[in-house]
C-alpha cells in the first residue's frame, strides 16, 4: 500500500503572527502623538513611513460625499506610489469644501518636508472623526513636528486611529518564497462611530514583497471584496473609508504577479479577513459576531447581497442580542434581499442546528439553542437556497441598547 | 378694482373626519373578539363585512417570503371583488408551507359560511404576528363563530389588529359629488413588531363610492406610493404587508373614473397619508416623527429613494433621538443613497434652519436647535439637490434604546 501526500498542500501557505503590527514589515517605521484633536489624552495623530517609495494601491469609499483626505489621496495615488501616510482621528475633515482640501494638502506637505520626501504626492492622508468641523490645524502642525518614527511604532499607530473602537486591530502574516521571507501586515480601525460620528473604516497594509502593481491592485480588490466589503455594523457607509496597501519590495523576491501570486493572495486575504472580522466583532455596543453564509445561489452577486442583507437586518441583530433563535426573521430578511429564491427549497441552520428545511419549520430544542446563543460570542447562520452553486459569507454584529446610547447621547 | 376668486379651489376638496372608522362608510359592518391567539385579554380576531359585494383592489408585500393569507388573498382577488375580510393578530401564519395555506383557506370558508357569502373567494384573509408558528385553529374557529357584526364595530377592529402599536390608527374623509356624499375610511396597524416579531403593516380602506375598478387600482397605487411606500421604521419588509381597498358603490354616484377622479384621489391620498404617518410616529420605541423631503432631484425615483435612505439611516435616527443637529449624518446618508448629486450644490435644512449651503457648513445656534428638537415631537429635514425638478417626501421615526429592548428581550 502506498501513501500519497497531496501534490499541493490544502492548508494555508502562510503563517499568522498574532503580535504583528504594520511595522513588523522591514523598511516601515511609525510614530504617534496626542496632538489634542480628541479631548481625551489619547493618541490621535500618526505617521506611517516607508524608507523607500512603495508600490501602493488603494480602495476608497463609494459614498458620493467623500472626505477631503479621500479626494486628495485619490489624486496622490495616480502614480500608484507612496512613501508615507499621515492620519488623524477625532475629525473626519469632511463636508468642508475647499478648506478641507487645503488642510489635507497641508498635512501632506508638512509630512513630506519632515521626512524629506521629494513630492507631496508621495504622502497619503486619512482622517476619521466628526463631520463638518474643520481640523484644528495648529495642533496638527505641532503634532506632525513632534512625531518620532520608530521601528516598533506600529502599535502606537493602531491606537492613534481608534475612535469608539474598544481595542486596536492589527495582524501580520508571513510565508517563505525562494530565499525571501514575505511579510504582510495590516492595521484597521472600525466600526466605532467617531466621537461618535461615522462608521469610518480605515485600513493600512504593508508588505516587503516585490509585487507587480497590476497584480497588487487586483489582489487587493479580491481580498477587500471578501472581507471589508462583507461586513456591516449599521448600514452606514462613511465618507472616509479607505484601505491602503504599500509594498516596498525589500524582500528581494522575484516579482509576484498573476502567474505566481497564489500564496500572496492567500496571506493577504487572511490579513484582511482577520481585520474585517475584528471590526465587526467590535462594532459599537456589540456583544456578538454574526457570520452569515448563503449557499446555493444562482449568482455570486446575489449570494453576497443576501448574506449582507441578513447580517444587516435590525431584526436579526436584535434577536441575536436577545439570544433568541427567531429564524423567521432570517427567512424574511432573505426574502427582502432581492436574491432569486424559492421558499419551498429553503434550508436555514443556526449554529449547525436546522431550524427550517424546504421552507418548513423544523422541531428543535428552543431552550437549549437559547443557552448556546447566550454563551457564545459568535453566531453562525447558514442559509441554503438549493438553486445554484454560488456562495458568500458576510459578518455583522448584534444590535444592543448600547449602540443607540452611543449614537444618541453624544452631542456634536 | 376687481377681486377674483380662483376658478379652482387650491385647498383640499374633502373634509377629514377625525373620529371616523371603517364602519363610518354606509354598508360596512365590523366586529371583533378575544379568541385567545394573543395571551393578553385583548381583541385579536375581527371581521369586516360589506353588505354588498364590493369592487376591491389591493397591494401586497414585495417580500419573496409571503404569508399564507397574502398568497390566498392574492388568489381570491383575481375577480377584484370582495365582501369580507377576516383578520387576526398574534400569529402571522407565515413560513408554514401547505398547512398555512389550508388554515388561511379555512378562515375564509368559515367566514363565508357565517355570513352566507356564496363564494369563499369573496373573503380576504390577513394575519399579523409571529412567524413559523401555526395558527391555533380551534380558537380561530370558536372566535369566528362568536364575532358579532355591528354598525359601529370599526373601532373594535382597529384595536383587534394592533400588536405593539400603542394606539389604534383610523381616519375617514368625506366630500360631496352631485347629490352623493362620498366617504373614504381607513384603518391600519403598524410598525410595531408583532409580539414583537415583524414590522407587519395592514391597512383596510372602505368607501361607498361607485368607482371604476381600473381607476380604483390606479388611484390606490398612487396613494400607497406616496404614503405607505414612503415610511420606514426599521428597514424590514414584512411578509404580511397588505392594503385592501373596498368600494361598495352605495353612494349611488356617477361612476368615478380617470376623467372625474380628482377629488376621490385627493381624499384617498389624505387617508393613506394620515395612516402612514400614524404608523411612522408610532414605530416601536419611537418618540419623534421624522419627515424628510428631497427636492431638486433629476429623477423622481431618485428623490424617493434618497428621502427614504435618510429617513431610514440609523445614524440620522439616533441623532434625532438625542436631539442633536448632527447634519453630517444627513449628508452622508444622502451620499450613500445612490441619488445623482453634487456636494457643492447641496443645501440642507433642519426644521427650516439652513445647516449646509452649497456643500459648506452654515453657522447656526446649535444649542437653540437642540432645544427645539428636544421639545418637538416631529422633525422636518429638507434637502435641496439643486439639479432638477423631482421631489419626494418620506417619513420615519427616531431609533431609541426601547426599540432594541422590544426586539431583543422578547423570546419566541
Amino acid at each position: 500500500m502506498l501513501y500519497f501526500s497531496p501534490p499541493f498542500s490544502e492548508g494555508p501557505m502562510y503563517e499568522l503572527i498574532p503580535t504583528g503590527t504594520i511595522t513588523s514589515v522591514p523598511g516601515f517605521l511609525a510614530g504617534a502623538v496626542h496632538a489634542g484633536i480628541k479631548s481625551e489624552n489619547e493618541l490621535d495623530l500618526a505617521i506611517l513611513y516607508s524608507e523607500t517609495p512603495s508600490t501602493t494601491v488603494a480602495v476608497f469609499t463609494t459614498n458620493q460625499i467623500k472626505s477631503a483626505p479621500v479626494i486628495l489621496s485619490q489624486r496622490h495615488l495616480l502614480k500608484r506610489q507612496a512613501q508615507a501616510i499621515v492620519v488623524n482621528s477625532g475629525c473626519a475633515n469632511a463636508c468642508l469644501g475647499e478648506l478641507g482640501i487645503a488642510d489635507a494638502a497641508e498635512m501632506a506637505r508638512l509630512t513630506a518636508r519632515k521626512l524629506a520626501i521629494a513630492a507631496d504626492e508621495n504622502v497619503l492622508v486619512a482622517s476619521t472623526g466628526i463631520i463638518g468641523i474643520p481640523l484644528p490645524m495648529d495642533r496638527i502642525r505641532g503634532g506632525i513636528r513632534e512625531i518620532k518614527l520608530r521601528q516598533d511604532g506600529g502599535h502606537d499607530l493602531a491606537r492613534a486611529i481608534m475612535t469608539t473602537d474598544t481595542k486596536p486591530k492589527e495582524i501580520a502574516a508571513q510565508y517563505d518564497i525562494e530565499k525571501s521571507k514575505i511579510i504582510i501586515a495590516g492595521v484597521a480601525k472600525g466600526a466605532g462611530m467617531i466621537h461618535p460620528n461615522m462608521a469610518t473604516m480605515l485600513c493600512f497594509i504593508t508588505t516587503n514583497a516585490a509585487v507587480d502593481v497590476d497584480f497588487l491592485q487586483s489582489s487587493q480588490r479580491e481580498a477587500v471584496d471578501a472581507s471589508f466589503n462583507m461586513i456591516s455594523i449599521d448600514g452606514n457607509t462613511s465618507p472616509s473609508d479607505c484601505v491602503f496597501l504599500l509594498a516596498n519590495g525589500l524582500a528581494g523576491n522575484e516579482i509576484i504577479g498573476f502567474n505566481n501570486g497564489n500564496a500572496f493572495q492567500q496571506a493577504l486575504n487572511e490579513v484582511c479577513l482577520y481585520l474585517a472580522k475584528s471590526i465587526a466583532r467590535d462594532g459599537e455596543g456589540a456583544t456578538k459576531l454574526i457570520e452569515v453564509t448563503v449557499e446555493g445561489a444562482i449568482k455570486q452577486a446575489e449570494a453576497r447581497q443576501s448574506a449582507r442583507a441578513i447580517a444587516s437586518s435590525t431584526l436579526v441583530k436584535t434577536a441575536i442580542h436577545g439570544s433568541d433563535p427567531n429564524w423567521g426573521r432570517i427567512a424574511v430578511a432573505l426574502g427582502q434581499s432581492g436574491v432569486e429564491m424559492r421558499e419551498d427549497k429553503l434550508d436555514v441552520c443556526l449554529n449547525d442546528v436546522y431550524v427550517m428545511k424546504q421552507g418548513h419549520p423544523m422541531p428543535f430544542n428552543r431552550e437549549e439553542t437559547r443557552v448556546v446563543l447566550r454563551n457564545k460570542d459568535s453566531v453562525i447562520i447558514k442559509v441554503y437556497l438549493n438553486l445554484g452553486e454560488a456562495k458568500a459569507t458576510a459578518w455583522g454584529c448584534d444590535l444592543s441598547e448600547e449602540y443607540v446610547t452611543i449614537n444618541s447621547a453624544y452631542l456634536t
